[in-house]
Parts: structure tokens; C-alpha cells; sequence
């Protein structure tokens, strides 16, 4: 696997394209500032004269209850001491990977952003791939699967796991003594997975570690926050790795993430909504002029996959077709990482975009394809 | 090594020390702005929208230049795609260890700050100690050892690797297929330590890395860039790994680095070492008032160790003793990684703090030695 292309190395070549392009690889969101976003940042200099006043304790744990809140948890152990800031969830995943125990055998959901499993794979741990059909089947793994990790909602489909299934799921693992790992980046923006899943973990008894992604949401050009959250029962050696990999997060970003999520349940949420939802209809519409369709119509993620049909180009020849007109989109293969060929027919592109640039590779999307479909 | 508490847990506790207290443990710039850098901040809300309308790629090698001309690094490979932008130097050094293969015998200065050996350890690799007197003495490792890290200037005694010395060590690299690796983290404080080691490695032709910081120059609350820079015979998979940890720095935070680096050469400089040198100035007068002295009263850098007399209390005492007091120190038997006895007669105190704090704090340790000290 680490010989080949990840993911992040086509985000970065697409951030880095000297020659400009259209990016709409990255999940990062890159949206632009509402003008209460552009409000909050203007006080970015004052928050750093508050960092120097105010301890940073306070400051940690009024960013943590505020996002947590905003995104409906309120039973997250806020001021336990169990939830770590982190730069980025990639940092806080690599955390996890270290604390546990080499050799482990880890489910993870499959298909799923590969950064997680290649985090897994290089810290030693063994990987099987928990399919979204075995996730809705409430098929669970056995032993010797020792962790099970799930995307909540899922990158890159948005599959949202239902309150039932994490509540089936919990109790599976508090009976053979699994840890369940929840990456709950996405959370944010989709209102049908905020229940609250630290509830439905903690009544089941199970041993968790969830981690939170302010990342996904405002477009803080990468000023964000990874939070890692770990259950009263979690033996494993989290703080130790955490203390490895960071002193602690920025004080201004914490001050800047809890006015961000103060504006989100003031009508942040739904602005944003709005912007990426007009942005995936304008995909739809490129969509149709040329018979192609969003693999998953009912996601609300703020990435969207194009399905391919049999009969036409494959990802990878329609991404490299994209290349060359100057868009960049990301090739689905990698996201299916116990199985790339499974990936193939499915295209990833970045909703969290400008308009214009949106409507404009969604438009080369359509020629690109017409271009190469044997129909055409 | 992993059972024990490292470095930085001791700083966590203190940063989180919800009853206040005196924080000198961590490195970290906490110094009060100086008039120039609080105008660099203010303009932080025009950094984000020209991170939206400006090219990463430009943004980022605006940074480099600035960063790196201002600490003399003339010839380090600006604008060759080689020097990568991290979220922080430790995130470099684990992006660095994660690229060697596991089991490579590594040479690490000694002492030096723990969490380089914790990260190397973690990641595979077997270290072996290169002394501090070795280093004088160039007295270089040979085979099985395949690369050697030196910290420079070193943390926390403040020596400053000269010139010569590391142009024989890298001839000695070179003559046996070697890896030099550099960590400079403390580089930009000390004027001794801005010679150009890139034109020195090259010009040896070594196989080189190096690690550059700006968290340890500027308080700008762990707002910071890590770079990572390697030489164009590295072989490593350096890319790959940092494509694991993180798609990019912020482009914000890169523009912050390349005002504050421009303020820096214009005056910049000498304004914070002035506030460093006044730190030290009083820290050494108290010491003074009990017989104590600072164990490197040549080090420019912005943390110094106090030595213990054998016939006093040691530095495990002595921190305990600070701590009931408020007062967050660092004993410095873990900077003695391969060692810890070794360290017992030093503690660590950070000079990068308001004055007034620093003066509270060197008072406190006289008064804890006084009481704690036989002669007293």
C-alpha cells in the first residue's frame, strides 16, 4: 500500500499545481468566509491578548463546550480531562494508532478515507474492512477483532449510522471486549448524526475513543482543531502518545473555534448548508446533461461521489481527462483500500468550494465525460 | 522509557495547572509581543482573505524565503519542492523518523530534549548517545550507526555545533553513506548558529535533513511552522510519510511567519533577545543570593539550566520542592535520555516568559534551595 499514490498526495498536488486549476480534491472546506465568519476572525487579534490573560484550561474547555454543543453532544466528558485538542483529527488518528496495541486486529469501515488505514497500517496494526452493507446489517465482527472503527458520517458516501446500529454495534463490543472507534469529522454538518453517540456508548458500558474534526467546517484555512475523546474505561496509553506528538493546541484556533460554533447554532449551520447544497445542484444539473448521477443523492457531506456507469470511462481515465482540462477531482480507488478495484467507478469531488469554481468543474466534468463515453 | 513521564507531560501538567501557578517548563515563546510583532498580528484578518486569493504555492514560498534568509540559511533548497511546511518541528521529527527504515541505528546528541528519542524509539529505530563532548572532539560514530542527529543550537545546554565541527562531520557522513540530521529548533535565537549548514552539508555532499522552527522564536500562541528541508541525494520516502500526517500548513500562519521573519531581521531580533537576556540577567542573580550559577553561562538560547551542587539537594527534590510552591520547572534527568543519573545535578528553567514571572520564579527557587539545602 505505501508504495502507491495516497489520497493526500493528489490533495497536494492539486494544492500545490502551479499552474492554477480547479481543486476539488481536498475536504477541507474552502468555502468563503459569511460575513459572520469574516466578523469572528476580524477578533482574531484580540483573542491574542486572551490567550496571554486567560489560562489556557479555561480556554480549552469553553471551546470544547461550545463545539461539542453545537454539534449535539452533550454528554461528551467535557472537563474530565479526557478530551485532547490536537492540531488536526489526522493528528489525533495517529494518536489512537499508536496507543494501541501492535499487531491488534482493527475493522475498519469500508470504503473510508485510506489516510485511515494507511495511519493503521504504518503504526503495525492488522486491518479488515467492515463494509457499509455489513454496517447496515448490523453484522458485527467477532474476536480476534480487537477495535472497530467507523466513519460517522462516512467519507466519501455520507452514510450516516443510524442511532439503532451504534447502539447494536456498542453492545456487541462491551460483550467481546472491543473497543469501538468512532471518526465523527464530518458530524458537523449533516443534523441526522449529531444524537448524541456519547450517550448511546457510555449505556452500553463500552470502552470508546471518538474523534472530532472542526476542519470539515469553516473555511479557517486549516486554523482547526482535531479533538480526541476517550471513554472512562479506555486503558490504553493516550496521553502518552499525545504527549509525544504535541504540547497543545493554540489557544487563539480554541478561542476561534468556540466563536465559530457559537455563529453555527445561530444560523452558521444553515448558511453553510445552504452554499454547499446550491453547489450540489449545480454538480446534479452538469450531471444530467450527460446522464451521469451523484452516487449517493441523499448524502449531506460536503464531498460528493459521481457514479460511473460499466459501460463508459473509469475513474481513472476521467481524472486524468479532468488533470488535463486543469480540474482536479479525486479517483475513488484509494477510498476502497482493501479492494481498490471496487473504487472504480466512482469519482470524489469537494462541494465545500466557491460557486464558480464548483459550476465550472462540474461543467468540464460533463465535457470531459462526453468526450470519452462511447456514446457520445 | 515509554512507562515513564516524559518532558512533555510535565509541561501539559503545567500548562493545565488549574490552580495557576508559575509555568517555566516548555520552550514555547510565551513572552509578551513587542509593539512590532502585535502589528504584524493585528493584520492576521488580511491574512485570510489573501489566503483565499493568493496561490498556496506563493504564499508558502514567500515564507520560506523570509523565514530562512533571516536566520542566513542562503542556500537552503527555497522553491525546490524540498522543504516541507508542518504543523510543528515535532510533527517534522515523526515525519523524519517515520521515513527511515525501521531498525537504522541512530546517533542522537546527548543530552538533548527527550521527545526526539521518544519519536525515534516509537518508530523502530535503535539510538545510541553521541556525547556532547564527542561532538567536541568530532569524535564522529562509525558503521552500524546510519544517521546521525544533532540538535543546534542544543537543547538545553545551548551549545552551538561550530562550523568546523560540522563540516567534519559531515565529510565523516559522506565517507560512510551517512545521514546527517539536523534539528535547528533553536537556530534563529542565536546569531553563532546562523552560519549556513546547507552550503556546509552540500558542499561535503551529504545525504542531509534538517529541522527548522518558528514555535520557539515568536509567542504567537503555537501559531507556528515546522520545516522540514532534505537534500536532493535523500532517498527517504519523507513525502509520502508527510502526506500521512497532514495535506498542508496553514497559509495564514505562513504569512505570519513571513512578517514576523522580516520584522526579525529589522531590529526583531535583538528586541526579544534583549527580553531573554534581562530574563537571564535576574534569574542569575538569584541564584547568586544562595550560591548557585547557571550550568551554561554562554548559551544564547531561551532556556537555561541551573546546576545543582553534589553536596545539595538533587534536581527531583528541588522540582517537587518548586512545585508545592507553584512553580513549574523542568529536572533535567530525561534530557539525559540514554542516561537519567546523569541529569540529576540540573534543572530547566524557560527564560521565554514575562519578566515578571521569570523574577517570581527565580526568587521562589532560591528560597526552595535555601530551605532544602544542608549548608542553609
Amino acid at each position: 500500500m505505501s508504495e502507491l499514490a495516497n489520497l493526500t498526495t493528489m490533495e497536494v498536488d492539486a494544492l500545490t499545481d502551479v499552474e492554477g486549476g480547479l481543486n476539488l480534491t481536498d475536504g477541507h472546506a474552502r468555502l468563503d468566509l459569511t460575513p459572520q465568519q469574516s466578523a469572528v476572525v476580524a477578533r482574531i487579534p484580540e483573542m491574542f491578548v486572551e490567550a496571554t490573560r486567560r489560562p489556557f484550561p479555561s480556554i480549552e474547555l469553553a471551546a470544547h463546550t461550545a463545539f461539542l454543543r453545537a454539534i449535539g453532544q452533550h454528554t461528551a466528558p467535557i472537563g474530565t480531562g479526557r478530551i485532547l485538542s490536537c492540531y488536526s483529527s489526522t493528528l489525533a488518528t495517529d494518536i489512537v494508532a499508536r496507543a494501541l496495541p501492535v499487531g491488534t486486529t482493527v475493522a475498519v469501515l469500508h470504503p473510508t478515507f485510506d489516510n485511515i488505514a494507511d495511519l493503521f497500517v504504518t503504526r503495525g496494526l492488522k486491518l479488515v474492512p467492515l463494509s457499509e452493507e455489513a454496517l447496515l446489517a448490523q453484522d458485527w465482527p467477532g474476536p480476534p477483532v480487537g477495535a472497530i472503527v467507523i466513519t460517522h458520517p462516512n467519507n466519501p458516501t455520507g452514510l450516516v449510522t443510524p442511532e439503532g446500529h451504534l447502539r447494536s454495534l456498542a453492545e456487541h463490543a462491551t460483550r467481546h471486549g472491543q473497543i469501538v472507534i468512532i471518526d465523527a469529522s464530518f458530524r458537523g454538518q449533516v443534523p441526522d448524526a449529531q444524537y448524541d453517540t456519547y450517550a448511546v456508548l457510555d449505556a452500553a458500558g463500552t470502552d470508546w475513543i471518538t474523534i472530532e474534526d472542526t476542519g470539515k467546517l469553516w473555511p479557517t484555512h486549516e486554523l482547526k482543531i482535531g479533538l480526541l475523546a476517550y471513554s472512562e474505561r479506555t486503558r490504553l496509553p493516550i496521553e502518552r502518545a499525545f504527549s509525544e506528538s504535541l504540547l497543545a493546541a493554540s489557544p487563539v484556533v480554541l478561542q476561534l473555534v468556540e466563536a465559530l460554533a457559537l455563529d453555527w447554532v445561530d444560523g452558521g449551520r444553515e448558511r453553510a448548508s445552504a452554499l454547499v447544497e446550491r453547489n450540489r445542484a449545480v454538480v446534479r444539473a452538469a450531471l444530467d446533461t450527460v446522464g451521469l448521477r451523484l452516487a449517493d443523492p441523499h448524502s449531506q457531506i460536503s464531498v460528493a461521489r459521481v457514479a460511473l456507469p460499466e459501460d463508459g470511462p473509469d475513474s481513472s481515465l476521467l481524472y486524468k481527462e479532468l488533470l488535463a482540462r486543469g480540474v482536479h477531482v479525486l479517483p475513488c480507488a484509494p477510498f476502497h483500500w482493501a479492494d481498490p478495484q471496487s473504487g472504480l467507478r466512482f469519482i470524489r469531488i469537494s462541494l465545500a468550494r466557491p460557486y464558480a469554481t464548483v459550476e465550472a468543474a462540474a461543467r468540464t466534468l460533463a465535457a470531459a465525460y462526453r468526450e470519452l463515453s462511447p456514446a457520445a
